[in-house]
């Protein structure tokens, strides 16, 4: 998996990340992880703190590769997509333990402010995706011209955030609210808006 | 404010809580905000994890009282009163500190099982006094009949925990998106629905 030693490092960091979470973590479980020592782990970061910098860009390339892919022929099929992939994902028992982490991470922020700006870059991506997606959807006349998307955008980026904590804190899931905020594009969003049913 | 020694603890754990987080805290901290040893915390409470345990069913006690006392004269009044409660007191800048200790503790949840019961509770206790308002909504023909209250209750507590997410881990105003759940409750809960103006 791993071509280079900074790169098996920062896998290592996943692995054992998942595993013990981020508070406990020490340079000696990630080395456990590979076959290097605590030393040469060293060599490479200097500390455990600019080695989860390290990790956070990495996965903030692949973070913005995922969610910056939209799949779908128009921005409704687009939002949909994305919502699903990051709501019922849920399901994927291994993205937990991840979560997990990136709670602990992202709790850590506000002491900690090259941590801090890493965590509101991902919040930032993710609110500008959703913004453009629904600008794209006013132009094209899909979604209600009347909606401002950075607003809808925000509102939709914070259920999804909410959603995440949740799903790590109480270990709720997020199929019910991937169904209301499905219910809540239709007719909120969308230009020809769905016909009101009970939900 | 404090009359017997376990309150004046209690007291003395959110100073430092507030001042240090929780992942650095010490019974050292919080004796120092007492006028009592480590020693003495000790003899009241086991451990720090024990400790916390007392803290939260103290916070539990308040937070009801706070969040299951609802002024306003109608369900609606009740719900934008709630709302205005738990996502617009960003601007008390006491608040944070507390809200950042909190999200740790919710962040340690997943690896404490009794830490997790008591944030479920916390979760549990605003979903229900949610679902309660739009319930008694329903019932005055304030609010559409054709919601199912525990849905939309779903979606508005998830919304309100990525609000407080994210005002900790970015320092993100939860003004406007104060905004937009007034405008979804007008549009999509009450019954006399508004026009649909520009956001």
């Amino acid at each position: 998996m791993a071509d280079d030693p900074a790169t098996e490092i920062l896998d290592a960091t996943y692995h054992a990340l998942c595993e013990y979470g981020y508070a406990n973590l020490t340079l000696q479980d990630i080395a456990a992880e590979t076959d290097k020592s605590k030393g040469s782990i060293h060599y490479y970061y200097g500390s455990k703190d600019e080695l989860f910098i390290s990790f956070l860009d990495e996965l903030y390339e692949r973070f913005t590769d995922r969610v910056g892919t939209h799949n779908g022929d128009t921005p409704y099929e687009q939002l949909e997509g994305l919502l699903q992939e990051l709501l019922t994902s849920d399901a994927d028992s291994s993205l937990r333990p991840f979560r997990t982490a990136m709670l602990e991470l992202t709790a850590q922020a506000p002491y900690n402010s090259t941590l801090q700006k890493r965590i509101t870059d991902f919040d930032e991506f993710l609110f500008e995706q959703l913004r453009a997606i629904l600008a794209a959807g006013v132009d094209t006349g899909e979604f209600d011209d009347s909606i401002t998307p950075a607003d809808d955008a925000e509102y939709l980026a914070t259920t999804i955030i909410g959603a995440h904590t949740r799903h790590v804190a109480i270990d709720h899931s997020s199929d019910q609210l991937y169904n209301m905020m499905t219910i809540y594009i239709e007719q909120q969003l969308l230009a020809d808006k769905q016909p009101e049913v009970a939900q």
